[in-house]
């Protein structure tokens, strides 16, 4: 078992030393809630409506906004997964890093691009597994619009992962309220795996979101969701031992086969 | 656009003649409300929990079941898809036939089936595509578990489906009422299809059904839907244009890539 925090944030676009004070206040607050990983939205670091701004302040994952992050980690005594732009060269990322003290980062580059706006600023990385071995766990990341397509869900699962964490950044609406509301329930269920999905709260100028941030565990139901799109800092429980009627009776992993 | 009518029915185990007249007397009425094809669901000629009487009832697709059903829908005026059990040589296939008048009938076999039951039965199929061009539209088929693996629809999808059809057997439940509430809608959404999920109802002595059929639309929305366990004949209109602003906005199957 293992306690993870999932911060719902109104990130501030453009101001990266706002961001991150805010992401140490979460990871001291989840610290003493118990929890030992703290999941924050899609490009938070930046904020993911700050425009062209995201260009200027993209970073090598060697950069000064993945060592801020690994001393709030350090510091607070616990892990953190953040969405930052991650410049490699001459190309930029839609990624997401997870610190956990002294030890290596770990990075994932999000896939599937959504939209003309991401398309304009990022380039899209070939689909692959990042799954991160922490607490017990084998951890799965994806971001946003990638877990939308079942088989990016359905790779990290065959891959071991029985937790997927997913930064987002789901705009407000009838599709968004959709996906929040239907799709992460089902992307548990149908690997019988957990889902975490960390939205943006409010709007940053360029875009409103759902809110709506939800941890679905493996029989489909939420054990952590926001009902608005207000900040919050929510907390679960990653357990599949309490979940173990669930998997034992839906077997899809195992009955796939050739589909 | 094109109506379709859903029969949501309680089968008499092991009695094909009473299963034929009650599919015979839902096609009539079908025809009466509107409706160019009439769906039932999986195994209903001869029951789904017939047991070893499925063996012994079991015919080819050349057979007299599927002669009356060539009947029923041409004296109906109506295209039928029913689900029965298909015996080629040594073999029983879990099987569901589209018959419209006298053209030949279309096949579809199970390929993913569920539990003990099921896999002493019936010899499973390789996962494939049924697309019966109808009415104007590209309707794939699929039975019952098949529909639970996003692959299958998804492969439907990319063939050119415009509507999934599915006969199923879905036992009463918490997953069956997860998979009924939540799941069909997001088959639909994520391929942006329609899915028309087709249940039993009551009890018939070896399995209790959930009912809850349901006909999703590609926003996610239902356009009809059996809110308990009853016998109930159910109509939708499969219309695409109703549904533009939905499939223009959710590029799943153009965004796909590799993924």
């Amino acid at each position: 078992m293992m306690r993870i925090a999932a911060l719902q944030m109104q990130s501030v676009p453009g101001d990266v030393d706002a961001n991150l004070a805010r992401i140490e206040a979460a990871a001291r607050e989840a610290k003493r809630g118990g929890a030992a990983l703290l999941i924050t939205p899609e490009l938070c670091v930046t904020g993911y409506g700050a425009g062209e701004a995201i260009t200027s302040l993209a970073e090598p994952a060697s950069g000064a906004q993945v060592k801020r992050l690994q001393y709030i980690a350090r510091a607070s005594g616990i892990a953190i997964i953040a969405g930052f732009a991650e410049r490699d060269g001459a190309d930029i990322y839609n990624s997401a890093v997870f610190v956990n003290g002294d030890k290596e980062p770990a990075l994932y580059r999000k896939s599937h691009l959504y939209g003309d706006y991401e398309r304009s600023l990022f380039k899209p990385e070939q689909p692959g597994n990042c799954i991160i071995e922490f607490g017990g766990h084998r951890l799965g990341l994806l971001i946003c619009y990638d877990v939308e397509f079942p088989e990016n869900v359905r790779r990290l699962a065959l891959a071991g992962a029985d937790a997927v964490l997913v930064p987002t950044a789901l705009p407000a609406g009838p599709s968004g309220t959709f996906i929040a509301n239907h799709m992460i329930k089902v992307r548990a269920f149908e690997n019988q795996i957990f889902v975490a999905y960390v939205n943006h709260a409010g709007s940053d100028g360029r875009f409103t979101f759902a809110g709506l941030s939800r941890i679905a565990a493996p029989d489909g139901t939420l054990i952590a969701a926001s009902t608005d799109d207000r900040e919050e800092l929510m907390y679960a429980d990653i357990d599949p031992g309490a979940f173990a009627a669930s998997i034992k009776d839906n077997t899809y992993l195992r009955d796939l086969g050739s589909a």
